[in-house]
């Protein structure tokens, strides 16, 4: 059986391979999101492959997604995870490349034998000195 | 017992009593925090009531934090929640109040009988226009 650490590092396999088929395979019906885009719940439906098809498109080929400090809970068939993931691409039609460190809470639930993701959380934190701006430069 | 609907309401009951022992009287030790406020992952112990103390020190004395479309799953000693919280506070020194609504997650582990928090992951989205400016108007 798939681990939860296997399926966590397949889906930033599929973002490497540019699979949006792939990225969203490991989701669970009706699964609650909180992305780093707004607004503050995602409406798609986290297994259409649409999205993260559209997503990839905005990006050059060449993408990597990292994932660091994976502590993952588990208990019967209820689990959760955190992470700090390192996502780096080139925006489309631009030569500069940039890498985005965010934190990322996983909730999961053993469905049919099956771990799938039930609720996804990616953020990064915000500048508290009045500018309100994201902060998208911090190293973990 | 307390259970964690009751937990969760406690602390933002604590909030708007602007009592620091209290907000931090449900985590458990080593917490993996993800705060609005860099950096990416906190490194205060989150049961140490002092940060608590200058957070709200920040504020004119009314507060309020209101949850919105709490979920919770639990299984066994472990539990996960999403919600919608919504502060409502006055920057001190200010005369305009704000309310900010950011998305959070919590993971709970029952220790010793009573449920602990020991991850909490708030956050807003942040503007994919190029300005990478905070979302902090969004409402649920």
């Amino acid at each position: 059986m798939t681990t939860i650490s296997e399926l966590l590092h397949q889906k930033a396999d599929a973002i490497r391979a540019k699979d949006p088929k792939a990225m969203t395979a490991g989701y669970a019906p009706g699964a609650v999101i909180y992305n780093l885009a707004p607004p503050l719940r995602q409406l798609d439906d986290a297994r259409d492959p649409q999205p993260a098809e559209q997503w990839l498109a905005t990006f050059e080929s060449q993408m990597n997604l990292e994932i660091r400090d994976l502590e993952i809970t588990e208990e019967g068939d209820l689990a959760y995870a955190t992470a700090i993931e390192g996502l780096s691409a080139t925006p489309k039609g631009s030569t500069e490349s940039f890498t985005l460190w965010y934190r990322v809470t996983y909730a999961l639930r053993r469905i049919d034998g099956r771990w799938q993701i039930t609720h996804e959380h990616q953020s990064v934190p915000f500048e508290m000195d009045g500018s309100f701006a994201a902060s998208i430069h911090l190293e973990p």
